[in-house]
């Protein structure tokens, strides 16, 4: 079936972030990540398929690859496009290990960080303003279907930390081993942006900075990826301690 | 000034695989890798920037925008395109930690893997002869410069593990927990492929087993990327043990 222009309008414009903030929507490809988003219980506004949607909800709309290709932010968009509403606001957690984010841009990158939280068993991730908006098309995909699982709260990272009763663990290039720093169970572990690394304003409320020792006897190695970096870091924090 | 037909066609032809092979050369673009080569020492064939050329060695050919564009294999080409000779093969070391590669594609994943092998001191990754090519531009690209210092081996990858004298270990998505396994310090570690992950040929000559336990409640988290779990696996062998 064709689709009008409003809906056209409609899916097209939620490739915004202003867009999605208006309406409360999201978009959401793939048919991987549609189907791990229908089954975590996110509430589906509708759902278009070039596939037989005789799999999928009462409702889903035929459409066309050519079609597909228009509405999608992605460039292999696959054969399912889901749209779901943003849930509703939560309070950020502060037990446990909480994940903060200061700026960092690339949506490959983030969506790569909140998969890896849904797999420590991280719930909330707290990321300043300037972070990339999780309900990004390119974000929502990296995550493979963990952004259902995984909230992230925008706020004034400075601000938050600054009240935070558990200690605040940075990541940076050049400072104390991870190996030999004691790392408490309730914590934040800050990570940067991918270029300038933690802000100046965020590194004044950074209770132990922590580094990722080089092995190598190179010193002209560039820094290891935020993402990269996040994984060997939460590891860290999550491994059994004395083995 | 303006390049010759030929000098355009040695070019683009260094974004295949088969042409680098014939000529011996590949391709780096971005003034930061570019330079990064310089450095270690690899052989310049030759070097194109619209940047001042006086920053770069002497030969270095002034273009435009718009000719580095049509030569760049990248969806945002720097302003500095390297042509270097692909190094002499060397004998793959099996003394220390070895990183195996068994069908890893996707170009940024290599890359992230090279440039973590270089972080960690590992000077040799042995690859099945499917993995990507290592000097396809995107994967050059995506080292960051470590490609200078981390040699690839493509081999038979199962005829390689059986005869390596130290123990082989497989990353897999469900077996023993890599926090309880004793890891030796000689040791080959392989990766599988983004979908399949280690192959069952392989698989026949993996020693040991070791999964990253899911922390999460919920067990539909899809696995973890192979760069984000090659990142915590090597760091698993490197890091100090009894913490």
């Amino acid at each position: 079936m064709l689709l009008s222009k409003a809906q056209i309008k409609l899916i097209t414009g939620l490739h915004q972030k202003k867009y999605r903030n208006k309406t409360g929507l999201f978009l959401a490809e793939g048919p991987k990540v549609v189907r791990e988003l229908l089954n975590s219980g996110l509430q589906l506004h509708s759902l278009l398929t070039t596939d037989d949607i005789s799999k999928w909800p009462n409702g889903t709309l035929q459409v066309s690859d050519t079609e597909l290709k228009k509405l999608s932010a992605l460039k292999n968009p696959g054969t399912t496009l889901g749209i779901f509403y943003i849930p509703d606001p939560v309070e950020a957690r502060v037990d446990g290990l909480v994940l903060a984010l200061d700026a960092v841009r690339d949506p490959g990158n983030l969506g790569t960080l909140i998969r890896l939280a849904d797999w420590y068993g991280i719930s909330s991730i707290v990321c300043s303003e300037d972070t990339a908006d999780c309900f990004n098309p390119k974000v929502v995909q990296a995550t493979m279907g963990s952004i259902a699982r995984v909230r992230l709260h925008y706020l004034n990272l400075r601000e938050f930390l600054n009240h935070c009763p558990n200690p605040v663990y940075g990541g940076y290039m050049d400072s104390d081993s991870v190996y030999s720093t004691t790392l408490s169970e309730n914590a934040v572990l800050v990570l940067g942006n991918e270029g300038q690394g933690i802000s100046d304003e965020v590194s004044q409320v950074i209770d132990h900075r922590i580094s990722i020792p080089r092995f190598g006897e190179n010193g002209t190695t560039e820094s290891l990826n935020v993402a990269t970096a996040g994984a060997i870091l939460i590891n860290e924090f999550r491994r059994p301690t004395g083995r």
